[in-house]
């Protein structure tokens, strides 16, 4: 019962969409959205939070059971923490040739090969949390396909919804993913040591608002390198030791790793 | 020759730089366009560095010799790196009843006290560097007066060029500025390292824009607590560890660390 994506051009492509997560939550709608597919299965573990994603679709059914996923959708978007996807499609029986796309930033996509003859990825460079808006069309897409023809369709399944679109083959988008990692949910990490500082000192967190709107458009003025500034950079070592004579615990390693890093990454020219 | 900072409100008041880092290189020219004072002079070690700052001031002299410091400022601002303040102070002749105030985050305003009865700390909460503007204005201004008085001077100093200050004391000074550390100079760093794992492929840091963007806008609408996201806080140790094997050095520790320490912060509610 699949029918080929190129079936029906103007038709939206009937999507499953496998995992009801921060990434699916926010794929799934701006897919229905742009008006290239209609989601008729979210299936999630939990019953409740495929119900939440399927809330913000048109007609979209929530199931919590493997068995009951459909045979004859012709797009299975893969949506899953990353170490359940190659388990799920173990337990699959095969969708023909249906279109199997996976979001994952460090999976191959072999992975998806024992479910049909065309698979890739669709991996979005961006952080999602649940009830935080994102404009998905300013993410910058990620695309690989298993032939050349199945990477042009997933282009063109991307297209109305992103505006952005790169191929990656999947050791860049390991290191793309491993990149996004330090930039974006480890910095996001120090901002939570800072913010536990300043409670501490009844200071609310906003008190850094200024400072880290500037360090990111420095960052993106001058690049971050250039950009460095601080006690480490400095080499200003009688700070950075009173600073580690107040920290404790993971915040003082933290602090010691990163301020060696500097010093070593920026006072290296004698090596 | 020293003249009170109250004894004509309406004339700028006569200030002395000591230092023409980053921080001066701000300060300086923003407190005489608010017209609150006019710096008469800028010392530096290098003076090259004086004069780069001066070409920015009105009428200011560059000097490389505390010999040729005058005697007869109203202000002394000392912005140099930390552990300069202290031995400077030590070889400096006292200087009457002028207003002396450094800018430093983590060192106690008590250094300045040899030089002046009336001393005190002028502490911005901000990333500078040379050649990026920064809008003084809305810079958090952190200060603390020898004496209630004094205080009030220096809140009377300010006023004209920052509009929002705030009294913080040596202690609550130090723990900003730690916060800061990390929420600015170490984050900095991540995207330094984010950068180059990208160059290896390729790939210009704009990619990670729109993900930098999004991870600041998501801090301040939800906080950095709620909104973090990535392999470690979903407890994906699969990925932790397939991105571990690719990294080496000082990279890979501080990828091992941050992770470590989401996930006890994030997983700790059994402890």
């Amino acid at each position: 019962m699949c029918t080929s994506v190129n079936s029906d051009a103007s038709a939206p492509l009937r999507i499953v969409v496998i995992g009801a997560g921060n990434v699916a939550s926010h794929l799934a709608p701006a897919i229905e959205s742009s008006g290239v597919g209609a989601v008729v299965q979210v299936y999630s573990r939990k019953l409740q939070s495929a119900r939440e994603l399927t809330r913000k679709l048109q007609n979209a059914q929530a199931i919590d059971s493997e068995a009951a996923i459909c045979d004859d959708a012709e797009v299975y978007l893969v949506s899953l923490v990353d170490d359940a996807i190659g388990p799920l499609v173990s337990r699959m029986p095969k969708r023909g040739n249906a279109l199997w796309l996976h979001t994952s930033g460090s999976v191959g996509m072999e992975v998806l090969a024992p479910m049909s003859e065309r698979y890739g990825v669709f991996y979005p460079l961006q952080t999602f949390s649940k009830g935080v808006e994102v404009d998905v069309s300013k993410v910058p897409l990620f695309i690989e396909g298993c032939t050349s023809g199945v990477e042009e369709e997933i282009r063109r399944f991307a297209t109305p919804v992103f505006s952005h679109i790169y191929h990656a083959d999947s050791h860049t988008r390991r290191m793309m993913h491993i990149s996004a990692v330090f930039a974006c949910n480890f910095t996001n990490y120090l901002w939570t040591i800072a913010s536990e500082l300043l409670k501490k000192e009844d200071l609310p967190f906003e008190v850094l608002h200024p400072l880290l709107e500037e360090t990111l458009k420095k960052a993106f003025a001058v690049s971050p390198e250039k950009g460095q500034t601080g006690p480490a950079v400095r080499g200003d070592l009688a700070i950075v030791n009173k600073h580690l004579s107040v920290l404790d615990g993971q915040s003082k390693e933290i602090y010691s790793l990163l301020s060696e890093a500097i010093i070593s990454h920026h006072h290296s020219f004698g090596k």
